[in-house]
């Protein structure tokens, strides 16, 4: 990834060439040209064609090399001939000093192996000509407060599409779906400063772009719809600027497809992996289009101190549906305080409710004065840190008066407003311009409203500074480059159950004391040497289930080691003996390899593992006290703790270990997993040990 | 309950009288008056007010005595005068022979005491006069295809409304909710047949309103807004009549709130029983107005034959969104034939997709021909259940032949065909109308439109013929009316853990071997006849937590048996000596009232009960086969198969005993608890023993 500012042309440009320009009207060659006419872009014009005229009223050239030597400035391409053609139009570009170009054309990776060699040759000039590439098989880019159109979507055809500048950047790997989501963004007045399409992705990725348009002054927010997330440290990156961002990551349902080589492995699938990356980094993922635009919509909103939510309602179902919400979303509501209470009590009537939500009802509505002290009571209680207010059919003649209450209570309180409006537009018209207008968004039922509330609150809660405390190390150190002498080797590819208890325990992980027996006799002595109960391992090379196979013999005393090691070692394999654990709660440790970087899942382990299939996942790095957030996550939090009389665990010590771990497999070559299973945290003070553990080395590459 | 038909005027009156008319424009005592005059309404319309005169142009009366006796026609009044008039008003509707009321006066039960007690009597006088009441506290009802507008809702103000009539019934307890939600509606285009405000409920609930509709000639489908919800049994009878019902059911955050007095009590808590209870009746719950909405969209599709979905695109995009939805929501992306893919693959180009999600590309979208086909060739296949269309930004040109190609299959298949069109609607206007005539539900994301298709295919499973082998009681037997002899006797309000065991044993289920010792020696002897090796129990009346104090000892032999009923002895009761039942996997069995009767919770128990909090949920009756569902919904099922190398356990006898203790306790007064726990399962062949048993009685009423 080079230099952020390289891709501003995108939707900057000083001036544009369309290379595979044409005159044909509604030819895609011909469309941004017509577009960016219509949308009033001021910048230069280039179309780009072999044998010259005008297109679409402008002046052609055969190169832009040629356009160069005329005197035209062109810092950004359109690329929009045959995938054949595409390598010589880069090189054209890269002889002009283009810096970026966008490829449309389609005939690439999205088609088969051919394609994506030719993208693969294409991309491989680009990086050695020094141009960045957006695509190929993408509609463009645009710049929307300067009519920079750069696509050729038809959503600009439309007769009646107007475009809607504002603070927020949106990047879209699809191109229809993403230009469908403008469209939308659009018609509810939702402000856009930037639009990208990335389409394939050969060059630049979503991530850049969305820190691209992040360093945009201006910039309040950024919206994306990706289909496949790699780049958390350039994710981690972006919100540490302070801009949120929301994600819609489609593909959920290829989650469960991975098949998975161990327990963790698939415990850790792909999509749970996403959310709790996103989460880590502070970027608030979204199920849908539509959530995406909601979010979008309180992006600009003041940021809550706090989720504690008061509802403000002309409606007792409205109310009720909001409180639903809010619990629903991990926000409370708020406990207003006993002044609050008593002035809305003189202004409320009894058939209304002055605890939260407050039912003002619609005699109080309809009454300017007192809807504006209800709202200034309430913004004014130190418990409240935003209101969202829930309106039904909101009629003409009231609307004036609601609005110019909410717009004060907003401005002056610092506090975010957020409207709910059950009803049908046509009934008030204006409300929602003037709504939007005055920094309130307005969702048609209170559960939307309440959503993108608590996007709001979790923006807050990731802004750069409340994370100050948190470690996250610079990305350059996520992975093991660079390591240092003192770094713990990873285990051989096969490594046994001892070996690599050998390794954990140089490490500071706790283990069970144990040996391998070498006969009968010896096993016995190596019982005694356990305390006189023991456990006997097989130790079989590829023999994974040792349980199943009957290579687990536990509570071996010195009287039966002889037949069970007799047992065991007609696996074929050698018998490791170990003292034996008795009690504790079993947890389950593991790592595995995704897309995102090293996965660590911890949860409910030992017997109960695949039934209560219950774990917390991160991507590494992980500090020690999002290890204990983990514990409580699950279900492990809770059996740690005691039940039905059980003493509480050392869960200080199961911290540590996981801890420690993720400092041991820091620096191990990604790919690998590890799966500890399970890991006995005994009774408080007496520390945790490891009583089994699996490693599954990264694949070769091909 | 009486004669549902009895409601009729509600929606298609005869002849409504308003009582408390005035003349005053906009005054409430006009609005029904405009509105009805304003919407066309055609029956007779009786103005009551004290001092006579002219109410908007028509002639009024003193009384509906008085308008009765001058020949007007009246079998509707809508009450409109303060909660102090209302008693005189209902008289006066008795002495009419008016059949129904409509109270809109609030002043009742919603204010307080005073206000119930007033509510309480005026229903009282209208059950003994034998007149119907739709309220307190509403804001009335809408027959849609007539005009009989008898609300003073705002939305009948509007400018621009217009009513607009169709097959979906509405009903909703929240007024301003509601009609805020049928303005929704009608901007939607989604057509109403019959809209009614229940308000306070005194008389005429939610559900009998449903049901009412539902008699109605052209009832496709109910939409309810409902905040309690008690009566089972009329859902059932609701649902039994093949009419698609969805529900709204506020107030899920009371769920938590409700201090139980049992562990089953709390994993059975309020929202869960809701839930369930709406899936035994096959009725659909959603949750928010917008959902409400979609779904009455999907309720005049044709019902598909399965739960498998082909998903036809022009965007890759929204085909992962669509296929993401598919997964979410317990639908299954069709597995297309080879014929079908062979032929797809004839039609869609390279850089589309002929497997499920079809991505035809924007090239076959533009060519009406290639889209036709395409349809067809999934329509036809036997694996297609329904077609979820695709669409982003659809520009004028395309839509005419898009929407035949949709309307064609739609109709020629008899599949459901659903589209989600992911761009302003602007942009074609006239595409959503078009759809909408072609029976062809459209939304704006793929996620909608899928979890619509996911309601019609609950719709479908629900339907009652496809329901007819699961024995659903009468509604009169699902309590204990018309007991038999034979009947088992509900336990005593005292009763111990030992006469629990003795009652559930003497009715075939089994508990361990066991009797109280008076002494040591006895206890001695006690453990000896339970085979050596017993539990010895602590019977304490009050003791509810017998563990934790001590009271329970197990492994007890003859050795310690002596010492052992000293420590549980000391406890000042009596102590139970009972076989020690070794191994097997614990589950909970419990019994706990709810407002909508009794509810039978199976899950996972012991100690894990808490940590692990996994239950599975019913109202009774519950049937065999419902049963085995239970155990598979919860974590139990995992555990019974045998998890790690252990033995299956005796689900069946689990079965047999779980749906023995629904017979026994069919017949108990509702309101009791009873808490098995745990109910332990043994391997296979060897049947389940109840280890604990608490019981709760009803309390008593006030």
């Amino acid at each position: 990834m080079g230099d952020l500012s390289a891709l501003r042309p995108l939707w900057s440009a000083r001036g544009v060439a369309v290379i595979g320009a044409t005159d044909r009207e509604g030819a895609l060659g011909r469309l941004p040209l017509d577009f960016l006419q219509r949308y009033g872009y001021a910048a230069e014009l280039v179309p780009v064609r072999p044998d010259g005229g005008r297109v679409a009223g402008l002046e052609s050239y055969p190169s832009v090399v040629a356009a160069r030597a005329a005197g035209r400035e062109v810092d950004l391409a359109m690329i929009m001939v045959s995938a054949a053609r595409v390598p010589g139009a880069v090189e054209d570009c890269i002889e002009a000093g283009v810096p970026v170009a966008i490829i449309c054309s389609s005939g690439f990776a999205e088609t088969g192996a051919e394609g994506a060699a030719l993208q693969a040759s294409v991309v491989a000039r680009a990086r050695e000509g020094g141009i960045r590439l957006l695509g190929p098989n993408c509609i463009g880019t645009v710049g929307v407060a300067t009519g920079q159109v750069t696509s050729f979507s038809p959503l600009f055809s439309g007769e009646h599409t107007e475009l809607v500048p504002g603070p927020i950047g949106f990047v879209s790997q699809s191109g229809a779906l993403g230009y469908g989501a403008v469209s939308l963004a659009f018609a509810r007045g939702l402000g856009l400063g930037w639009v990208v399409n990335t389409g394939n992705e050969s060059d630049i990725t979503s991530v850049e772009a969305m820190r691209a348009i992040a360093e945009e002054e201006g910039c309040r927010g950024i919206l994306a719809y990706v289909e496949s997330l790699t780049d958390l440290p350039g994710l981690r990156a972006l919100t540490a600027t302070g801009v949120p961002v929301a994600v819609l990551k489609a593909g959920r349902s290829d989650a469960g497809a991975r098949a998975a080589a161990s327990h963790t492995g698939a415990l850790a699938a792909g999509d749970r992996v996403v959310d709790a990356a996103l989460r880590q980094v502070g970027a608030v993922r979204v199920d849908d289009v539509e959530e995406l635009l909601d979010v979008g919509d309180v992006m600009t909103c003041p940021r809550p101190g706090g989720r504690r939510v008061a509802v403000v309602t002309t409606s007792g179902g409205s109310g009720i549906l909001a409180a639903d919400a809010v619990e629903e979303h991990g926000l409370t509501l708020a406990a207003l305080s006993d002044a609050t209470t008593a002035a809305l009590d003189e202004i409320v009537p009894a058939f209304g409710s002055s605890a939260n939500p407050v039912d003002v009802t619609a005699s109080v509505m309809s009454n300017g004065a007192l809807f504006d002290r209800t709202l200034d009571v309430i913004a004014a209680d130190d418990g409240v840190d935003a209101i969202v207010a829930c309106f039904c059919v909101l009629t003409g003649q009231d609307v004036d008066d609601v609005v110019a209450s909410l717009e004060r209570v907003a401005s002056h309180s610092g506090k975010p407003v957020l409207v709910a409006r059950t009803g049908a537009d046509h009934l008030a018209p204006e409300a929602s311009r003037r709504m939007r207008e005055a920094g309130i968004p307005s969702y048609p039922t209170p559960a939307r409203a309440v959503r993108a509330l608590a996007a709001l609150c979790d923006f807050a809660d990731a802004a750069p500074d409340a994370e100050a405390d948190v470690a996250h190390p610079a990305p350059s150190t996520v992975r093991g480059a660079g390591t240092a002498a003192s770094t713990p080797p990873a285990p051989a590819a096969d490594a046994s159950e001892a070996e690599l208890k050998e390794l954990l325990a140089a490490q500071g992980i706790p283990v069970p004391a144990g040996r391998f027996a070498t006969d009968a006799d010896d096993a016995r002595a190596a019982v005694h040497e356990c305390g006189g109960r023991a456990v006997l391992k097989a130790v079989v090379p590829g023999l994974v289930h040792k349980s199943d196979a009957g290579g687990v013999v536990v509570g071996v005393t010195a009287e039966t080691a002889g037949a069970a090691f007799d047992r065991v070692v007609a696996l074929g394999g050698r018998v490791w003996v170990e003292e034996q654990v008795e009690g504790g709660v079993e947890a389950l440790v593991g790592f595995a390899p995704s897309p995102l970087g090293t996965v660590l899942t911890v949860g409910v382990g030992g017997v109960l593992t695949e039934v209560v299939a219950d774990v917390a996942l991160r991507v590494l790095p992980v500090a020690r006290d999002e290890v204990g957030a983990m514990l409580d996550e699950s279900r492990l939090g809770g059996l740690l703790a005691g039940v039905r009389g059980a003493p509480p665990s050392d869960r200080r010590a199961l911290v540590d270990v996981v801890t420690r771990l993720c400092d041991v497999v820091a620096d191990w070559p990604p790919g690998f997993e590890l799966d500890l299973n399970p890991v006995t945290a005994l009774p408080q003070g007496h520390g945790v040990r490891v009583l089994d553990a699996a490693y599954v080395p990264p694949e070769e590459s091909p």
